[in-house]
C-alpha cells in the first residue's frame, strides 16, 4: 500500500500548502520516508464543513449501519497487514511485538463498539408513559434517549500510535456515538496516521457512509489544533497528552462564542501504596513488579507510576534494595520522539535536584539521545510534602520512592495528592483491613483504585474507568477506555407528546429493536401498554 | 415559626456582618419584616469547610439513609405551613394557589430522588468478573459505580420561589447525589430561604446527618456567588436564572486553578411551529392556547414561549387577529422584583422598535410598576433572518409571531436558532407528515421536542431533559430536571482486583441492595457467579 501524503479530506486528497513534515526514526534519528502536507486554514475548514453535513445523515444511520462501518474499519486495517506494523514501530521505536498487540486492541475496540451497539441499549432509553387521569394535572407522554451531538476533533497520542490514535478509543467511541471524526495526525507518525486514515475511508466507501466522516489532517506547532477546537462545527474535542497541551484546549473551548467539552486525558503520576506486612513478606516480588511497571514501554504510559510510598521502618532497606536491583535490571530504551526524550532527560535530572531527593538508580543519566535510562530517587514524607513538583508527572521510567515515618504519614502523602488517573494499593489481607481510611481517601483522588496489580495494562471494557478527578482529566465524569467513553459524545434528547412513527426506533411503544429501557422508572425489554 | 435572620452554617447561625438585605413585595413596593445578614468571606469559607468535612460522610450514608434525609425535608417543609406559603406569595408576588402548587412539586421531588435512592440502580453499576484464563492476558476483575463529587453550590431562581430555590430539584439532586449543598439565598425572596433553609436542617438534625450537609448565605451583587465559585472545595455549581448571569459563573469556574462544572440554565425563546393545516382548522383554540402559555406566571418561565413561527397565507390574518384576541384577554401582572420588571419593560420596548418588528397587543406598555402587559409583536420572515437580537430571550409575557412567506422559509427560520430548552411543533397528522425536515432540524436545536402542547409545565420524571445546547444550558448532556438530574453531581468510580468486603455493597458479588446491574455486558440484578 502506498502511504497517501495529503490531508484526507472525507474521500478527496488535498496538498494546498507547500509545507510539508516527515516522520523520524527514534531508533536511529533518521528521517523516515513520507512528505506529509501541512494543512491550510481553508482545509482545516473544509474538513468540519463537510464533517457537518455528514452529521446530518450519519447521526440517523442505525446501530446496524454504524457497528457495519467499525467492523470494516478493523478489518481494512488487519488488511493493511505488515505495512502497518512496520511503519509504527519505525515511527514509534516501539518493539514489534508491542504494536502488534496494540493492533489487536485497536481493532478489538472497534468491534467491542461495534457490540455495544448491535445489542443498542446503550442510548439509555426512558420512556414515561402518558397519564391522562393523572392529578391534579395529566402527565403528558415523555421519552428520552441519547443522540449524538455534532463533529468531534480528535487529537492523536504519540505513545500508542494505533490504541489512542487515527482509529483509536476516541475515533471508535465518536463514531459509534453518531459523530463525525475530523483527526489532528500525530506528528511524531504521520505514516501510521496516513495508512489507518486510508483503511477508515475505504471502510467508509465500502459501507455506504456519507462523505465527512471521517476526515484527518497534518499540522505542525499549535496553528491547526486552534482552529479546530474554534470552528464553530466543532462540538467536542478528545485528547490525550500532557497536561500542558491539555489545558491550552480546554482553556481554547471554554473562551469560544459558543463553549464545547474537551475531554483531555492529561496523565498522572498513579500513586502505588506499598503497606508495611507485603512490603516485608514480599519484597522481592513487589520490587520486580514495580520496576516492571515503571519501566514497561519505557515509562510512557498515563497509568505509569511515578510515586511508590511506603513506611520507613526495619524492612525498608531490604525493598530498597530490592527496587534498586530490579530497576538495574531494565536497560536504556528507545523514547517516542525527541521532545519527549529531552524532557525526560530534563525533568529527570531537576527531579533529583530536589530539596531531599536522592537518586538511587541512574543518576549518571548520559545515555544516547533517544534512550532513557530507568531512574528510581527518594525523599523522606517531610520534603515531599513540602513541594508539590514532587508529585509532577515525568513521562518515562521514573519512579521517587516516598519514605514515610508512620502509617499516618502514608494518609498525609494521600492527603496532598493532586486527582489522579489510578492508585494502587499493594497489603496483604491484615495490611488492606488496617488502612481502610487510606483507602476511603483514594477514592476520592483517582478514577480507578486497584488492588494488588500495578497500574500499568489499561482494560478495554465496560466497567473500565479512564479518566480521574483534575488535573489527571478535565472531566472526571467521563472515560476516554471502554464503551463508556461513547457517553462522551452524545446527549439526552426528550419528545414529548410525539406521535409514534415520528419517534426514533428506541423510544417506540413495541421496542422494535429489543433494548433494555427505562419504562415507568423500571428497567424491562418490554413493549409499553396504554391502559 | 420565626424568621431566621442569619446566615444558617450548619447547625449554627451567624451574622458576622453589619449589613443586612430585605426583600420588597413587589405586589405594592413595600419592604417585608426580616433584615437578613450578608455573609463575610469568612462565613463562605466556613460554609465549604464544613461541607467538605460533612462529605467524607455524607457520601458514604446508604440510599436508604439519603432517601430519609430527603423525606424529612418534604415533611419539614409541610409542616411550615401557612407561613410559608405567605412569605413566598409576599416575597414573589405569585399567586397563592401557584405557591401552594409549588410547594407539591417541590415536596414531590424530594420524594421522588427518595425513591430513586431507595430503587437504588441508578449509581449505574458496570462489573466486568475477572478472566483468569483469557488469552493472550488474564482479564482483571473491574467494577464501577457513580460516586458523589463533593460540595456543591446552587445558584436559586427567583421565579419558582420554592421549586428551583433553597430546596428545590438542584438541592435535591445534589443531596440525593451525597454531595452536601451550600445555597446563596435568592435576594428576592431571603424569607422563603430562611424558612425552608431551617427545614432542612431540622430534617438533617432529626435523620443524623453530619453537620455542613446543608447551609444558607446572603449576599448582595455578585461578592458572594464569586467567592463561592472560586472556593477550592466546591465540585460544581447549579444555577438557573439569565444567559448574563449563568455565563459569567461559567467563566469564573473555567478560570479556577481546578475548573469545575456549571450546570447553569440560562433559557431560551421556545420557539413555536404552527403549520399550516391546524392554524386554518384550529385558529381560535391554538390562539387561546399560545397566549395563555406566554401569559402564564406573567410569562416568567425559562420555557416561556417567545417566538411563534408560521406561514403567511390566506388564513394567517385570522389567527393574528385570534392571537391579538387571545393576547387582550389577559391582564397586566405582577412580575417577581424591581429589576425583572425593568428588564422587561426595557427589552420588550426596544424589541417593538427593531426594524420590521410592528406590535400588535401592548404597544403601550406604561402600565404601573411592577406590573408587566402582556405584548405581542409580529415581523416578517426577511426581517427576523438578519436580525439576531430578535431570537434574545425577553423575559415576561412577551412573544413575537414570525410570518414566513413558504414552509422552506420556516425551515430558515429554524436552521438560525440558537440552542433551545425546547421547540413546539404544532400540526395535524398531514401538517407533522409534510415537515419531517423540520421535526429533524429541531432535534439538533433543542433538549426537549414538542408536539402539539405548549412548552410551559415541565413534568418531573425520570424522562424528561431541561436542558439544551448553548446558550439554553452551558451542558446539554445533563438535565436540571427529574431525576436525570442526579448525574450531574457524581462521577464514575472503578475499583481493580478489590476484596469483596472493601467493595461498596452495590459492587459485591452477592448484590445485597438488588439493585440493576450490568454484569459482563448483560443488564441483571443476579448475583455474580464465579466460574
Amino acid at each position: 500500500m502506498s502511504l497517501i501524503e495529503q490531508n484526507q479530506i472525507g474521500f478527496a486528497l488535498s496538498a494546498q500548502s507547500d509545507e510539508r513534515i516527515s516522520a523520524i526514526n527514534p531508533s536511529n534519528g533518521e528521517t523516515l520516508p513520507g512528505r506529509f502536507s501541512v494543512a491550510t486554514p481553508t482545509e482545516a475548514d473544509k474538513a468540519l464543513q463537510i464533517a457537518q453535513t455528514a452529521w446530518k445523515t450519519y447521526r440517523n444511520c442505525s446501530g446496524k449501519q454504524k457497528a457495519a462501518f467499525l467492523r470494516a474499519i478493523a478489518e481494512s486495517i488487519e488488511a493493511i497487514g505488515d505495512t502497518l506494523i512496520q511503519r509504527a514501530v519505525q515511527e514509534s521505536g516501539l518493539p514489534e511485538g508491542r504494536i502488534t498487540g496494540e493492533r489487536g486492541r485497536t481493532c478489538g475496540q472497534l468491534r467491542l463498539f461495534a457490540q455495544l451497539l448491535d445489542e443498542g441499549s446503550w442510548v439509555e432509553a426512558v420512556i414515561d408513559p402518558a397519564m391522562p387521569q393523572r392529578q391534579p394535572l395529566p402527565r403528558p407522554d415523555i421519552r428520552k434517549m441519547l443522540v449524538a451531538m455534532g463533529p468531534v476533533v480528535v487529537f492523536t497520542a504519540s505513545n500508542f500510535p494505533l490504541a489512542f490514535s487515527t482509529a483509536g478509543g476516541d475515533t471508535a467511541a465518536a463514531l459509534a456515538a453518531g459523530c463525525p471524526v475530523v483527526v489532528k495526525a500525530h506528528e511524531s507518525h504521520p505514516g501510521t496516521n496516513a495508512l489507518v486514515a486510508a483503511a477508515i475511508l475505504n471502510a467508509a466507501r465500502k459501507t455506504g457512509m456519507p462523505e465527512g466522516v471521517f476526515s484527518t489532517l497534518y499540522g505542525r506547532g499549535n496553528d491547526l489544533g486552534k482552529w479546530l477546537v474554534e470552528h464553530p462545527m466543532t462540538k467536542a474535542v478528545a485528547f490525550t497528552g500532557s497536561f500542558r497541551g491539555g489545558k491550552a484546549l480546554f482553556d481554547l473551548a471554554a473562551k469560544r462564542p459558543e463553549p464545547i467539552p474537551v475531554f483531555a486525558e492529561m496523565g498522572s503520576v498513579n500513586p502505588i501504596f506499598v503497606l508495611p506486612e507485603i512490603m516485608a513478606a514480599q519484597t522481592t516480588p513487589l520490587a520486580q513488579q514495580l520496576a516492571a511497571s515503571v519501566n514497561l514501554g519505557a515509562g510512557q504510559f498515563c497509568t505509569n507510576p511515578g510515586l511508590i510510598i511506603c513506611l520507613e521502618n526495619e524492612y525498608t532497606p531490604a525493598f530498597e534494595t530490592a527496587l534498586r536491583s530490579a530497576f538495574a535490571q531494565h536497560p536504556a530504551a528507545t523514547m517516542l520522539n525527541k521532545s519527549i526524550y529531552e524532557n525526560y532527560s530534563q525533568s529527570s535530572a531537576s527531579s533529583i535536584r530536589e530539596k531531599g531527593v536522592k537518586a538511587l538508580v541512574g543518576e549518571d543519566n548520559n545515555a544516547k539521545p533517544f534512550l532513557a535510562r530507568p531512574l528510581l530517587a527518594k525523599v523522606q514524607e517531610k520534603d515531599f510534602l513540602k513541594n508539590p513538583r514532587l508529585q509532577e508527572e515525568i513521562f518515562g521510567p521514573f519512579s521517587l520512592l516516598v519514605l514515610c515515618k508512620s502509617p499516618r504519614g502514608m494518609q498525609k502523602v494521600a492527603s496532598i495528592l493532586q486527582g489522579q488517573l489510578t492508585a494502587s494499593l499493594m497489603g496483604t489481607d491484615k495490611d488492606l483491613r488496617a488502612s481502610r481510611p487510606l483507602g476511603e481517601l483514594l477514592q476520592e483522588k483517582v478514577g480507578r483504585l486497584i488492588y494488588n496489580i500495578v497500574p500499568t495494562g489499561v482494560e478495554v471494557g465496560h466497567a473500565m474507568q479512564h479518566g480521574g478527578p483534575y488535573p489527571a482529566s478535565t472531566d472526571a465524569r467521563f472515560t476516554s477506555v471502554g464503551t463508556g467513553a461513547i457517553r462522551r459524545f452524545v446527549r439526552p434528547l426528550a419528545f414529548q407528546n410525539c406521535p409514534q412513527r415520528l419517534l426514533p426506533p428506541e423510544l417506540r411503544d413495541s421496542n422494535p429493536l429489543r433494548i433494555w429501557r427505562m419504562v415507568d422508572g423500571l428497567y424491562s425489554k418490554k413493549k409499553v401498554n396504554h391502559a
